[in-house]
C-alpha cells in the first residue's frame, strides 16, 4: 500500500497532456494511474509510453474516464468547456481531487461546477505558474498604491497557434489591476486600439496581443507617469511550468474539504 | 557678410516649434531669422524669447511668412498638413530650403508639394532621427534575409495625447518589413488584434500601438520564428533628436538642386 | 500671511539645483524664498531666473545659507555629503524640514545627522521617485515569496558620465531582495561577472551596470528559475520626478516631529 | 541507392547531442548513420534510441569514429577542443564534411584545423543559429554607420549553468562592432565594471552577463546617444535551432571545396 497519489491525465494526445504525462511520470511524489482520451482516438487500447514514441510505461489509454478515476486520487485536465463539465461531474462521484486548467469557460459553464465542489476538491485557475499568479497579486497592489496619473497598459505575447486575443491571463491582470483601483474593468478596458482613436482617456486599461513564433507566454503590466514607468513582466518559457503547477495542486488537494479553490490557496501566496 | 544659413521656425508657439527655436539658437552653424505663428495667436508682435518665458532674443513673431522667408535660407516646419502646403509655395517662391516633419498628410497632399519642388529644396520626412531611419533600412534588410518563418509584429509606444495609432513611423516600418519581402503591406497589415481571431495568418504583419504616460516615442520591430526571435528597436527619449534631425536637413540642403528628398539622403545612409 | 511653506535651494547651479528651482516654482502649494551657491560661485548676488538665462524670479542667489534657512520652512539639498552635514546644522538652528537628495554619504557621516534630526525633521533617500520605493518594495516581497531556485540578478542602466558602478538604487535593490531573503547581501553579492567564473552560485545576487548615452536611471530586477522568469522594472525619464518626490517630503515633513524620516514614510506606502 | 546524406553525430550523450540526433532522425534529408561515445561511456554498444530512454532508432553507440565516420558524408561535433582536433584529421581522412559547434577553442587549435580542412569541408562556428549570424552582420553595419556619439554595450543572459562570461557570442558581437567601427577591441573592451569607475570613456564597448535559470541565450548590442538609442536583440528559447543551423550546414557541405567555412557562407547572408 502506497500514499503515493495516483493521478490521471485527460486529453493525453495533446501538447499540454503530453507535458503533464511527462512530469507526473518524471516525478516521485506522484503515480500515473490512467490515461483518457476521446472515444475513436487512435491511442485508445495502446501503451501511452508507446504511442507518445518512447517505452512503455504500462499504463494504457481508455476513452471510460469513470473506469480511470475510480482508481485515482486526482484527475489532472486541461482540456475543452464541455468536456471538463463531464469530468467535474465523474471526479466528484469518485471522490478525486479535480485541477482543471482548461481555460476559455463561461460564467455559466464556472457556475456548473458548483454541485461537483460540494463533493470534491477542485482548484482550477486560469494560469497555474507561480509567478504568474504572483504577478497577478504584484499588479492589483501596484494600481492600488498609484493613482490615475499613472496609465495601465496589459501587453502579452503567445505562438502564432493562439486563437483568442487577449489572453485569459492577460484579462486576469487586467482584472487584478481593475479591483485594485476599485473599479469594474469593463468600464475601462480598451482593445483593439487603432485609428483616429483621440488621445487616450484616463483610467483606461489597455490591452495588446503580440503574435508571433512559438512564444510560450509573456505579460507585462506598464504602469506609465509623466517620467517614470513601473513593469511588472511575467515570462514563461516551458509549458512545464504549468504541469508542476497543476501537479502541485493535485497533491495539495488531498485531504482538503470539498470546495472551490484557486492557485494563490495552492501557493499560499 | 555671413554664410551661416539664417533658419525660420514655423508653428512657434507648439512643443515641436519651441523645441526647434532652442536648437536653432543654441546651434554656431545657423541662426534664427524669423519665427511665424498663424493670425491672431497672442505671441504675435513680441519677442519670441520673451514669449516662451525667458531672455530676448532679438527676433519678433510674425504672422506673414512670406516676409519672414525672404530673409531665410531655411525654413522648418512641424505643423498641419494645410498650412505646409501654403508655406511650400511661399518656401519655393523665397528659394528657400522646405524642411517638412508634418505627420498626417494624404497622398493627395504629398503631391501637392511637387510644383513647389521644382523651383526648391524640400526634405519631408515621417521621422527625423537618425536612429528611426536607420531602423527602417535595417528592418528592410532583415525581413528580406529571413522567409515567412519569422512573423513580424510592430510594437510602439507614445505618450497619451497622441489622437492616432498606429503611429506613422511603425507604419513605415512595416512598410519597410513588406518592401523587403516583396509583398504589399495593405495585403498582410494586421491591426486592433482581439477577440476570437483564429490562428495568425502566415506573413501578417501585426501592429500595437502602447500609450502611457510622457512616452517621446519607441518601436519595435519584432521577428519570431520557432525556437528564436529577433528584435530591432529604437528609443526616442528626448524630442530634441528629432529638432537636430531637421537642422541637419536644412543646412544638407543648401545649394542642392530643386527636388524632393528624405532623411536617407541626408544622413547618407 | 500665508501658509504656503518658502523652500531654499541649495547647489543653485547645478543640472539637479535647476531642476529643483523650477519645479517649485511651477508648484501653486510651495514658494521659492532662497537659493544658495558656494561662495565665489559667479552666480552669487544675480537674480537667480536670470542666471539660469530666463526672465528675473525675485530671488536673488546668496553664499550664505543661515540667513536664508531662516525666511524658509524647508531647504532642499542634492549636493555633497560635507556640504550637507553643515547645511543640516544650519536647517536644525533654524528649524527648518532638511529633505537630503545627496548620494555617496558614508556610514559615519549619516551618524553625524543625529544631533540635527533631534531639532528637526530630516528626509533623507537615497532615490526620491515614487516607482523606484515602491519597485524596493516589491523587490522585498517577491524575493520573500520565492525561493532560491529564482536566480536574482540587478540591471542597471545610466548615462555615460555616471562614475560609480552599480547605481545606488541597485544597491538597494539588492538590500531588499537580501532581506526578503533573510540574508545578508554582503554574503552573496556577485559583481563584475567576467572570465572564467564557474556555474552560478546558488543564492547569489548580481548586478550589473549599462553605462550609455544620457540614460536618466532604468532598474531592472530579474528573478529566473527553469521555465519562468519574474521582471520588476522602473525607468526613470525625466529627472522632473526626483525633484516631485523632493518637494513633495518638504510639504509632507511641515508639523512633523523631528525625526529621520525616508520616502517609504512621505509615500505612506 | 539513395542520395540523402549520412550523418555522424559525436557527443552523443549530452544535451546538445541528443538534441543532433533527434534533429536528423526527425528530418527526412538526412539519414543518422552512426553516433560516437568515448571509450567506457556505458551508452557503447547500446542502441541510441533505446539509450535516449525511446523507441530503438537502428543505430549503435560506438567508441570508434573512424569506422563510423568511413560510412558517412558528414559528421556534427558540439564537443570539446581536444576531441574535435582528432575528429577533424579522421573525418578529413574519410572525406567527410566536419560540421564543428564546439566553443573554447583556442587560436592555435583553430590553427591545427587547417591541414584537415585541405582535404575536406570544414564548417565552424560560435553560434549555429540563423539569427545571431544575422545579428553580427547587422552590429557591424549599425557600428559602422554610427559615430561614437553612440556608446555601445552588449548585454547577454544565460542559464546558471554557463562557465564563462561573456559568452563566446557576445565576443563575437563585440568584435563586429569594433569592426565596424575599424577598431580594435582588445583596446576598447570594457568588462566587469564595477566600483569607482570614472565617467565612461568615449569608444570603449562594455560587456555583461546576466545569469540566471535556464535561459537559453540572449544577447543584446545596445546603441545609446544623448535622446535615442537602438538596440539589436536575438533571444534563442530552444536549442534545437543550433542542431538544424548544424544539419543545414551538413547538407549545405556536401560538395563544396575542401576548406574552412563559416555560418554566414551556410546561411548566404
Amino acid at each position: 500500500m502506497t500514499h503515493i497519489p495516483g493521478i490521471v491525465i485527460t486529453g493525453a494526445s495533446g501538447r499540454m497532456g503530453q507535458m503533464l504525462i511527462k512530469t507526473v511520470t518524471d516525478s516521485d511524489q506522484a503515480r500515473l494511474v490512467g490515461v483518457v482520451e476521446r472515444s475513436g482516438h487512435d491511442w485508445i487500447g495502446q501503451d501511452v509510453g508507446v504511442a507518445m514514441g518512447g517505452a512503455a510505461l504500462g499504463v494504457t489509454v481508455t476513452d471510460d474516464p469513470l473506469e480511470a478515476f475510480a482508481q485515482a486520487q486526482a484527475v489532472i485536465d486541461f482540456t475543452a468547456p464541455e468536456a471538463t463539465l463531464e469530468f467535474a461531474a465523474l471526479a466528484a462521484q469518485a471522490r478525486c481531487v479535480h485541477v482543471i486548467g482548461t481555460t476559455g469557460m463561461s460564467d455559466e459553464q464556472i457556475a456548473a461546477l458548483e454541485p461537483a465542489s460540494r463533493h470534491a476538491v477542485i482548484v482550477r485557475a486560469g494560469n497555474m505558474s507561480l509567478g504568474v499568479n504572483l504577478l497577478v497579486q504584484l499588479t492589483k497592489k501596484v494600481a492600488a498604491a498609484l493613482d490615475e496619473d499613472f496609465d495601465i497598459e496589459v501587453i502579452e505575447g503567445h505562438h502564432h497557434h493562439k486563437v483568442d486575443a487577449p489572453s485569459g491571463t492577460a484579462l486576469m491582470l487586467g482584472e487584478a489591476a481593475a479591483e485594485g483601483r476599485g473599479i469594474d474593468l469593463a468600464e475601462v478596458s480598451d482593445r483593439g486600439r487603432d485609428g483616429i482613436t483621440g488621445a487616450r482617456k484616463r483610467g483606461d486599461i489597455g490591452f495588446h496581443a503580440i503574435r508571433g513564433g512559438d512564444i510560450v507566454g509573456e505579460h507585462d503590466v506598464l504602469f506609465a507617469a509623466p517620467g517614470e514607468r513601473i513593469v511588472l513582466r511575467h515570462l514563461a518559457t516551458d509549458r512545464a511550468i504549468f504541469a508542476r503547477g497543476a501537479l502541485k495542486a493535485a497533491l495539495w488537494g488531498q485531504g482538503k474539504s470539498p470546495g472551490q479553490y484557486d492557485m494563490v490557496d495552492v501557493l499560499g501566496l
